[in-house]
């Protein structure tokens, strides 16, 4: 990454500062000049307060970037914890001596603990401004908490850079937003083009994502342009943006907690994209499927459980139903032992795509998800409190 | 069982018809005298053809009980599949010299598989009548898929005996009815207050379970009661009927596919009793709630996640939500080291009791489930389509 063309204009460090034993575990990135900005944050109830405050930041559409500390999410921490949350946001932007509103903050790790802001404190003390030219794979790695590798994505688009990072690989299921995503670019962009685009992407690439359907109380994406590269055609930047954050989606899938493969499911046939949807999460999500495909067993038939427990899709009718394994058909044609011996050895990929159309219409969704493993079990049993 | 009381006038059957390598895969339960019932399904949309036949038989109010064929759930089977369904049941009609609407047919298993028919002919032509008297342990034993141990329950209810059976211990979160259950009674009820007795003890009981988040296509719960006991208590009976159901329930929760133990969520003070279910439902169903329960992990912050992503709930205010294992409170008190210590202590016992207060009002519901663990993976990675 660090040979590769960056955005012009961000600065970035990252430090440990005492939430992990080992490795870095803060990370800011911030444009030296004004920047336009889109973000999308978790609806969980018990939200924790790096997104309230980052609720506000987003809204003014004119942050220069972020700040993250990892294994600590501060969530459930009280009136304490948001005072934290503040204070850390507060401290880095007068470092990079810039609005508190300017700056994004994010937290993921565990929840209920306080943070250990003596050490934080005499840590962000110790920064000055300028920081070094961003490097993002640092700040990828200091993001993460159980991910085995940091999550990075670059492109151009005419004479701007895009890069996104991400982290997250337990908790997931996203409704908005993933666990922690953020993109830097230079290109110029107008504001409302920007939240457009964004969100847009967001929906058919983080929102398409489940690993547990668990969602966290931190999920946080947003997106920085300074424009210092000047004007880009905007569809070429909601495709660059778009490519980017689907890399990054199946960048988390694949490395979901315990995964030893990527679940695609991709529905057509319905009646709208909602629907499509749906069905697909269902069977993305379906602990008998995981397991199934887990264990390389053709069993379409629990994805015909998985979309029949849809009880309300009434205009789902199971005769018009088609399921196939990348293109070994399933269902309804009743397959040969042949046709079910070569669907166990496709179940053997690293990437398995199933298909399902539901006869109905057109509308049509892409999701993403991974097997479910003994690893998943043996990681979250005994991941700290 | 075979020593206990049990209701007078059914006469029973258990077979080997070639499903299961060993042991019975068949069991038919019939009353000699017409009965009254009540019965309740999946309502999956890839419902069985089973299912299909069951629910014009429990239209009638008038099922005499009812036959069960383990190992293939005849779903997803076509025409052929919805043939053999009838002329399984019209030949236990037949056999036992009754209609065939009143006989319930009930089946499970993998999906997408067609019956054994020669091999289940030739059985079905053996069969004389009468059958001995119904052996409910045999019988139990008989519907068992997955299941480690037969799950049977009997209450007395005045002169009346109520025997219940239950088999399922994955693709379970019943929405109407568990995989299979069946109660038998001699109690003279009215048809349509055991209906309404038996709808309302479901809600609370198979309604409330969930090991798996997966909904079962051939869901089936059906009372059959042949009155030979005359009248009985309608209260005394509805509170036997719930004690028996919620037994078979929580030895189901147990008994599930890997699980080391049970798990009860009691959710009280939500809006409504709807509400309270809701969030029971999204605790019991967490992965990362049930492996940590079954690390006796005292993380109780992903409980207060998985009530927070019931994002519409916004009268959830998570200051005024109570987190609590047992008697020993989480949230929002912030535990000492010392309290967190006698909770993962308590996580180690074979049932656990989550209890969560919502603030709100006096709704309550308490539901059901279980850890999540390494075996359940193995199981289902391994179970054979």
């Amino acid at each position: 990454m660090t040979e590769m063309a960056v955005p012009r204009g961000f600065r970035g460090i990252t430090k440990n500062m005492g939430l992990k034993d080992v490795g870095d575990d803060f990370a800011a990135v911030v444009s030296e000049v004004p920047a336009r900005s889109a973000a999308v944050f978790t609806k969980s109830r018990f939200a924790g307060p790096s997104v309230i405050l980052s609720r506000e930041s987003a809204a003014t559409g004119h942050c220069r970037g972020m700040v993250v500390l990892s294994r600590n999410a501060n969530v459930a921490t009280g009136r304490t914890g948001a005072a934290h949350a503040v204070e850390v946001r507060r401290r880095v932007a007068e470092i990079a001596g810039v609005a508190p509103e300017e700056v994004v903050i994010g937290s993921t790790g565990v929840i209920g603990r306080p943070y250990p802001m003596e050490s934080i404190r005499a840590n962000l003390d110790a920064l000055t401004w300028p920081f070094p030219e961003a490097d993002y794979e640092r700040a990828a790695t200091a993001i993460m908490t159980t991910d085995t590798h940091p999550k990075t994505c670059h492109v151009r688009v005419g004479d701007a850079v895009l890069v996104g990072i991400a982290k997250g690989v337990g908790m997931i299921e996203p409704n908005m937003a993933t666990m922690l995503a953020f993109f830097f670019t230079d290109a110029d962009i107008d504001g409302d083009e920007l939240d457009a685009a964004f969100r847009r992407v967001v929906d058919r690439t983080f929102n398409a994502l489940s690993i547990d359907t668990d969602t966290s109380t931190s999920d946080t994406a947003a997106i920085f342009a300074n424009g210092l590269a000047g004007p880009v055609d905007t569809a070429a930047f909601e495709q660059a943006l778009y490519d980017c954050a689907l890399h990054l989606v199946r960048d988390i899938a694949s490395d979901g907690e315990g995964a030893s493969k990527l679940i695609e499911v991709r529905v057509t046939g319905a009646r709208d994209d909602a629907q499509a949807k749906l069905v697909g999460k269902s069977v993305v999500n379906s602990p008998l499927v995981k397991t199934a495909v887990h264990g390389c067993d053709p069993n379409w038939g629990r994805i015909a459980m998985a979309i029949g427990k849809l009880e309300d899709e009434t205009d789902i009718v199971p005769e018009n139903v088609r399921i196939l394994f990348d293109d070994l058909p399933m269902h309804p044609e009743e397959p040969s032992d042949a046709l079910l011996e070569r669907a166990a050895k496709y179940l053997g990929a690293d990437e398995v795509v199933i298909n399902v159309d539901l006869g109905i219409a057109e509308g049509a969704f892409t999701v993403y998800g991974c097997d479910l493993t003994e690893g998943y079990v043996r990681i979250n049993a005994d991941y700290t409190t």
